[in-house]
């Protein structure tokens, strides 16, 4: 690699730090920066620039935002009395795509996972509970946590900790996906669906 | 995607139009932007606008090079009697990596391409020509453009502007790679294999 000049070896360098993104793949996308109009290529290192600047996690929910508190929070045509507990702004942006919901968030920012040394303490969970003491408005909890292990544990610890309260703790349902195969499904998930089943 | 935030919408658009990032990696990236140190993420950005300030095309062989003429054209070590002609700055790269070749190379930016409209003018081959005419110390042009039809096309056409001037023009070899497996190489490279056989 010592063959390019040294601007074009820090910029493969630093795409490379880019998760997925491996020495190759690197250096394809940085030759394509190059061969990019000036315009292009300062608008990308701009919007970098910009993103990072102006990014900050909502003091309400946690989600990533331009303006504190978020677009969500700030809403008063949402629903304030329901809020989905989710991992990371990923999962707000992927249930706000669907468009049906229309209650607030609350954004974890991880999961715990004594494995990795991540306690309760370690993610954004004592803030719902500050939160929900301070609103009153809050009926409803729908933990939105992945279906994993660490995912599930952090389900039933956040349940513990806000059921004194009586609020109603909800957990999204788990089972076959929709166009989904019986017979391709893991145990795991065909027991959560024969588990959940509901009437019909 | 409307549900983002502005600055990490634009972030997103301007990464999907890396080659090879559709929209959801272009997400996964920006989101890992975001986290990144304030530090990293403006490392980051630098290293696209200098890059793209600072490399410029070698006037002599238009080589990628944030020193005009380039590092390898201005090398007093290596061999001037060779020039090898490339497609692309990458190709330099690669056949540099090798630590073989000592001689000086050519990039065409490009290759010879009647269907997508490509003329020989349109690629850098008459400064070729200029370049060979000027110097009188060239003995031997290695046309390494890529074994596909305007590879081979472009090398053709290559040749016949040189032979002329009485300079040994040759083509790199085509085979079956080493570590290769006859059973599975295509008719054409093994026909190229065979055809380009040597005396053992």
């Amino acid at each position: 690699m010592n063959s390019y000049p040294r601007p074009l070896a820090k910029l493969i360098a630093e795409l490379s730090r880019l998760p997925g993104i491996g020495g190759k793949t690197a250096q394809r996308l940085a030759f394509h920066i190059v061969s990019m109009s000036d315009e292009e290529a300062f608008s990308m290192a701009d919007a970098i620039t910009v993103a990072k600047k102006e990014l900050v996690y909502c003091s309400v929910c946690g989600n990533l935002t331009d303006s504190d508190p978020c677009a969500i929070c700030s809403d008063p045509s949402r629903d304030r009395s329901v809020v989905c507990v989710v991992e990371t702004p990923k999962d707000v942006a992927a249930i706000e795509r669907m468009k049906e919901f229309r209650g607030l968030y609350h954004v974890l920012h991880g999961v715990i996972s004594p494995m990795d040394g991540v306690g309760p303490d370690d993610i954004n969970l004592r803030s719902l509970i500050v939160r929900l003491q301070g609103s009153g408005e809050v009926s409803e909890i729908i933990v939105a946590t992945n279906p994993n292990i660490e995912g599930e544990a952090t389900a039933m610890y956040a349940a513990g900790l806000i059921r004194p309260s009586g609020i109603r703790v909800t957990r999204i349902a788990h089972g076959i996906p929709v166009g989904g195969d019986l017979d391709y499904t893991d145990d795991e998930t065909l027991s959560r669906a024969i588990t959940g089943r509901r009437d019909l």
